[in-house]
């Protein structure tokens, strides 16, 4: 939420909503800024080590933002006239363990919520936050505030959980990159995943794993509309993740086109071929927090093989690093090389499943566009190929022409 | 508190009273403007009526300043290499009633507090706030940090509670005023009370009667002074309100002068001398919410007498309107006159118990220089004066004067 105009905004569509019938929590972000100036003094003031103790008063400072902004919501909402009450996270209670500034949800008690809304109530729950056991402040971490949308969705059975954004739905690829991108009206749960863990930034992917375990239907759709347009329409506006595969078995076999060019590939050469090999590498890696994406090992030859991953591009230096001076002494490897100017390029669908030939297809697609493929990884519903990062642009334009995304599914 | 800067400075300056071997509990104010800003966000959505569900949220809203002040001091601790923790209101707990923006303390549970400090830890307890007995979050009022920290010192039974403020202590009266007003060591709990309520702006007098009430030892001293200054130095500066009376035996018979110039002054002339005029006119000021302070009625001449009262200044019109139209007719009086040209000027000192002729001196003073009398009030510890506004510097400077308030007591 912006400033208080926006607020006011955000009140009059719940108020439609209300007047419409339907019983209603809400759960806020900070206004805009708001947790990045609160964290901006926290940095100013930070102990050189960041301890637990530290990481506790953190989440104490972050959460003020989305508590005030529930109570300005609350109090925006009675002067639409409607009744109103705002919690913060330990009001409810939303329990968590108490991992602070990354914490998990463990349960949510509905039931001074669901008073509230049999007494009339609009109940504004605020995000991002809950309390451990012991009554400290937790916060939930990036994308907080959809992930308390969604536990409290699930924990209140709620019909639908309406998440509001700055884009107006799923879209088959990025529409900066294929102007012909089509919203897509519903995608299913897995799809949603598979697009949300390699790039398409609408939800984080932790509030639609949420949403998946609890099987809340969720409905991504923009804020910037006006918020006095047709209730009907908004209703059905904005793409609605679902978990009914029947209605996809009509839609195309290839969802959408998902890339990512945050990655960086690394190569060790001339690896021995014997057992360990992989978690010699991989494990020193994992010991220093970095994640890896993609893994390939080829086919060994003479005895020697060459293993591969990508790492996100600002762990590279650090990941080559930690290669060359603590595994390949121990490894017997010839070399390590490292390529940071690489992108990822997936297509993602259900229909996949039950379909042979798609991987083949994409992989025809892009060497009729001569282009190189460096490694591929594939999933039930996913396809990812590595390729040059120039070649980024072509391979979705020419992927999403060759799977029919820029046509309404029949 | 203000910037991070100052933030940092309060740090230091706790952290020295730590290494020096203090037990601490800090409660910190909110940062410099925190809380008008989120005042006037909510007074942008205020609805038309101020409901107990509005000021509800107000005080949802308004506790995230000094909850983000509260973690802002911890971490700066921390960064001072000291242990460190904060506690919003709800989770210390302290209990308050339910009258929001405007709550009153009714327990503090000093188990958690006293546990840490055992620990080792410098506590910080969140300011201005508590929680109901079901669970809201409510806020003490203006004022209400200071009114907490005595609260928490009560609690804790703690040696000495030290209230930095914008002055470095208590003084003889307005240095604006008079440039020879000299800064008091000690001031008994009593003259402090009457110089609260007469408008030296140091304290807010709920805090002063809270330390009254639990005889916390309260010191005000400056926040404007390097935090690096000797500790014993420090711990003797501002002025420390007692409640051991021997120390005062020795200070002077008048600790200080007083003055206020935001009163009215009312007379109702010509009221039948009979019973229960005085509650048919205070009675109804006092239902239309008017605070009356100086109360004066003259003896009766012919059955008749003249009944005057002060009331704050922004409550005249108010006051002289509900006379003239609700209470005069039923009364029998001839008229109602007012004159917002008027000062109070008070002479505070619990020496004045035991010594007679202090009133008298204070009005010989008045009347060499010339200054017309025009209400008394008295009490126990003080003096007070209503003369016409134009006098009163005049007034104040004379006294202080007379009273020797210049020179150290002996």
């Amino acid at each position: 939420m912006g400033s208080t105009e926006r607020i006011r905004n955000v009140a009059k569509r719940v108020a439609k909503w209300a007047r419409a019938g339907h019983q209603m929590v809400v759960v806020p972000s900070a206004m805009s800024g708001e947790t990045n100036r609160l964290l901006g003094l926290a940095k100013e003031l930070a102990p050189p080590k960041q301890t637990p103790d530290y990481e506790r008063e953190l989440d104490m400072l972050a959460a003020t933002g989305e508590q005030a902004s529930s109570a300005l919501l609350a109090i925006a909402l009675q002067s639409e006239g409607l009744q109103s009450v705002s919690y913060a996270g330990w009001q409810v209670p939303i329990r968590t363990d108490s991992a602070y500034t990354k914490a998990r949800i463990e349960s949510i008690d509905d039931a001074r919520v669901r008073a509230d809304l049999q007494a009339g109530k609009v109940v504004i729950v605020t995000g991002f936050q809950g309390a451990d056991a012991a009554g400290n402040i937790t916060t939930l971490g990036r994308g907080g505030s959809d992930t308390s949308a969604v536990a409290v969705a699930a924990a209140m059975k709620a019909q639908e959980c309406l998440i509001y954004t700055d884009v107006d739905g799923v879209y088959t690829t990025d529409p900066r990159v294929v102007p012909e991108a089509r919203r897509l009206q519903t995608v299913s749960f897995e799809e949603m995943l598979e697009m949300a863990s390699m790039g398409s930034k609408v939800l984080q992917i932790r509030s639609v794993e949420f949403a998946g375990k609890y099987r809340v239907p969720l409905r991504v759709l923009s804020s910037f509309t006006p918020w006095d347009i047709d209730i009907d329409v908004e209703a059905n506006s904005g793409t609605l993740i679902t978990f009914e595969e029947d209605e996809h078995m009509e839609q195309a076999v290839v969802s959408g086109i998902a890339f990512n060019r945050d990655e960086a590939k690394i190569s060790v050469l001339g690896v021995p071929d014997k057992p360990g090999i992989a978690y010699q590498i991989l494990g020193a890696i994992a010991q220093a927090n970095i994640d890896v994406d993609v893994i390939i090992q080829n086919l060994s030859k003479d005895g020697k093989t060459d293993f591969s991953f990508t790492v996100n591009r600002g762990d590279f230096t650090k990941a080559m690093d930690l290669l060359r001076s603590n595994v390949l002494p121990g490894l017997g490897a010839q070399d390590v090389v490292g390529d940071t100017k690489i992108c990822k390029v997936s297509i993602v669908g259900i229909g996949m499943r039950s379909h042979v030939g798609i991987a083949s297809k994409m992989f025809g697609v892009l060497s009729e566009e001569g282009i190189n493929i460096q490694m591929i990884s594939t999933s039930e519903i996913k396809t990812s190929v590595v390729i040059d990062e120039k070649y980024m642009e072509l391979a979705v334009r020419a992927l999403h022409k060759a799977f029919d995304l820029d046509r309404a599914a029949g």
